[in-house]
């Protein structure tokens, strides 16, 4: 089994309290990818770069068993670039620049043997764009999740809920839930927007952990308390990919092994948050993944 | 062994999005004590009222089997008052009116019988009163409680240093911990809080659950997520009366046994929000307690 993965490959430059990158790699495909390695050797990429993307990126991305095959080069453009500086508390951050570039006009084509993938991981995009994904697979994947941002449901909340019809599992943040549903009560938002399609919802709260909806059960996971948090990019993306890389190396999508994907996404955004970047990600080590894991286990366990 | 609560029996008024009170019976003792009886029936209050005060409302926590021979009914002089109105968001609240009445000169005198209490909860009041309390045991507690709040820290940081010095367990709230320690990440804010006294800190988050440092380990526990926060008042002493209630009734301050006092905690104030005031502690049930206990186990389990 395998896990298509579609989202931004792209340039970030990051300002935390702690300090500040020149243009590093980033997008949403890429932390996905890296995160969802660490479960998986099936992962199918489908995203768009310009000429300027360092060609030992893609190799890091090969290195982690990720087929690049559907990752198009755009000769004589620029790859997607996102800055952006976070205010001390690291919960909220403002845009200091966007150039779309590439992403402009990004038409994800699918390689044909990657549209019969049994996992599909919809990077957050234009919801216009998650569905042309969709609309290319020759069979319906086994799991879908689509992970969307407060900016869509501004601009294209039409595109977005016909693209809600057809997936499995929504990832957002808190606030997020919010705007969809128009409630503030996350229980009351979690069964609203299971209205909308998806069966289960994720609601990422960072620092808070995540609550898992579904099947009328909730799960929440706490987030690893850490010493020192020095970039949060990405780690929605790491989230996700964790996710989806325990299911698809489970090939078991009960809610209870969604309770495990969710705590195994939450291991992943724990690491990917000590460093700048994907730095973390990039250089982390399977013993790693299973001594956070524990940690996680000791964390949130009790006896009554 | 019993349970010597000390703190405020108060009026108060709130203002909610899901409605308005009139002046009715609060304060972080009566919470204290009321989800604390769930747990134990050796419960000695001391606390200061005006006559003023409704008769039945000290009929209410002595049916709850509180001891309320140290509870003080000042003649001629009225009930301190606390008037509140929460915004939308029911995380952040604007005081309207305060009202000190009897409690500007308290004098905490603990009853002769009251002085060899085996627990001691000290519920937020002004830290040179919590101290009057310590002076006064003849025997050490086997432990101590101390909750505090951001007006102190503003205020009397000295005399509530000085508390902590004598104290096992605080219980405060994620800014409030932030502000005592300046430091922003709450493991590195712990650390620094636990040099002040208290072996163990609860860290309280609202709806996003509470934590619990001590013995250089860490644990989460949830919060339950509800479709309906009518009233946040009380929500954080109703978690204290849980946890020492539990910690009273199983006689055991292992941290492992902590744990499971910050989940009765986070029961207790589960449903006290539920309603306005003390309204919902005060018509609760242990089998209700229980079925809520199941509720909490299943929220937060998961096999790895």
């Amino acid at each position: 089994m395998s896990i298509l993965i579609v989202g931004t490959v792209a340039f970030d430059a990051i300002e935390t309290p702690f300090g500040k990158t020149d243009k590093i790699v980033g997008g949403a495909a890429t932390y996905i990818s890296l995160a969802a390695s660490f479960f998986s050797n099936k992962l199918r990429l489908v995203s768009v770069v310009g000429d300027d993307f360092p060609k030992d990126s893609i190799q890091m991305l090969k290195d982690h068993k990720v087929d690049t095959s559907g990752l198009q080069i755009k000769e004589g453009e620029k790859t997607f670039f996102w800055s952006g500086k976070y205010h001390n508390d690291m919960n909220s951050r403002d845009t200091v620049d966007t150039q779309l570039n590439v992403l402009e006009n990004f038409d994800p084509i699918l390689p044909e043997d990657f549209k019969d993938s049994e996992f599909l991981m919809l990077g957050n995009l234009v919801p216009s764009v998650q569905q042309k994904v969709l609309d290319q697979m020759t069979k319906r994947p086994k799991l879908i999740v689509l992970d969307t941002m407060n900016f869509w449901m501004d601009n294209c909340m039409s595109d977005l809920k016909t693209a809600l019809k057809n997936i499995d599992v929504l990832t957002i943040n808190d606030e997020e839930a919010r705007q969809l549903s128009e409630e503030y009560s996350l229980v009351k938002a979690a069964k609203i927007i299971q209205k909308m399609g998806p069966k289960y919802l994720v609601i990422k709260k960072g620092e808070h952990g995540a609550l898992l909806f579904g099947e009328e059960k909730m799960f929440f996971a706490p987030a690893l308390p850490l010493e020192n948090v020095f970039d949060p990019t990405g780690a929605g993306d790491s989230f996700a990919g964790g996710f989806i890389g325990h299911l698809q190396k489970t090939g078991d999508i009960t809610f209870e092994n969604l309770k495990s994907a969710v705590i195994y996404g939450s291991v992943m955004a724990s690491f990917c948050v000590e460093k700048f970047g994907t730095e973390r990600l990039s250089e982390l080590t399977n013993n790693e993944v299973s001594s956070r894991l524990e940690e996680f286990v000791k964390l949130s366990s009790f006896k009554i």
